[in-house]
């Protein structure tokens, strides 16, 4: 009933939906709720049934005819799918306002990461905390990646110095992204796996969508 | 030659990449770039030439046959489309961590937006500063919007507090959402124009990625 059969090939629209299912089931599972229809689920979502079963059917299926969901098995094994059981080490390249904010306010540890450095060019921040981490002047970095093995990492630094930090980090086996800055990693580094949270676009959708509904 | 001939029914797909056309525009113009083809534009942007011709035959086209593109006519143009050159008067609800990172680091005035207004629930906060903005407590915010007519929240506030607030909002004229929370509006109000930085998600999505690449 609750085969982890998960395809090669899963579009990116519905590993696009997967965090938001993880979310609804992770407040079912918070009220003590045991079992859910894809009609209620369809409900609560605003997404139709036949979709939340085409979903989940890419990674097997988790349901049952005249049963449904079983949340806290539906909930774990989503986690699973989304790597949350396995921390990625991560690292914060600038630590400036956003970055400072982003460290501080997200929950990484929830999300399938661990933050366990954070480096600036800004002697003058060195040193200082964020979180539980002293920020490291940019000359630890090298040292610090041979050591700890970060994977991933967050970079809050402008669009300017980015390229050149990108690829430094590439070369000290970063593999994955999240990325604050306007640099297209994309463009130059197809197989690095990236989440770029570009502000000033969303920005500027909603202005579109603001002047035009 | 630079119709602004904007057709309804453009897709969300197109929408979504025209703030990127526009910041790799803005890089040119202030390279003091003067024109460019869809082939060079293509190699910059990591999307296909006959993309970037469709996207922008959307809009009336701007291109004209063996000359390329002006840049600066169509960087122009396509603020004017996302609607930059008009700004919303915008409300931040939520005045944390998240709420003032955003509010002191993000160019409102350059995506089409300006920022006048701060609302949170905490007293303690009240009359402190957010870059040129004092902040008011909640019981302000109802004058507030009939007096001044904003159009857009930026809403930084926790999912339990988001359905109430969102309610009054609507009901005060707000008429689109920059939603850092993970309420999601969409669901109960179909013609609100709402953009989701679902940050949690956003990190989820590439858990999901570095472990399965």
């Amino acid at each position: 009933m609750f085969l982890l059969n998960k395809q090669n090939g899963v579009s990116d629209l519905v590993i696009n939906r997967l965090p938001r299912y993880y979310r609804f089931l992770g407040e079912l599972v918070a009220e003590g709720e045991k079992r859910i229809s894809s009609r209620e689920l369809s409900e609560k979502m605003g997404i139709t049934a036949s979709q939340i079963r085409q979903d989940l059917n890419c990674f097997g299926g988790f349901g049952q005819q005249g049963y449904g969901y079983n949340i806290d098995m539906l909930y774990e094994e989503i986690g699973k799918i989304l790597g949350l059981d396995k921390p990625s080490k991560t690292i914060l390249i600038g630590a400036g306002n956003l970055g400072k904010a982003i460290a501080t306010h997200v929950s990484f540890n929830e999300k399938g990461f661990e933050l366990i450095g954070v480096f600036d060019k800004d002697l003058s921040l060195t040193e200082k905390i964020i979180g539980e981490l002293k920020i490291n002047s940019m000359d630890k970095l090298e040292d610090f990646c041979l050591k700890n093995k970060p994977e991933c990492a967050l970079l809050c630094i402008p669009k300017t110095a980015a390229a050149n930090v990108c690829e430094k980090l590439i070369s000290l086996g970063i593999k994955g992204f999240w990325n604050f800055s306007h640099y297209d990693l994309s463009v130059k580094y197809k197989n690095i796996a990236v989440e770029n949270v570009h502000l000033g676009d969303s920005l500027m959708k909603l202005s579109y969508r603001i002047k035009n509904q």
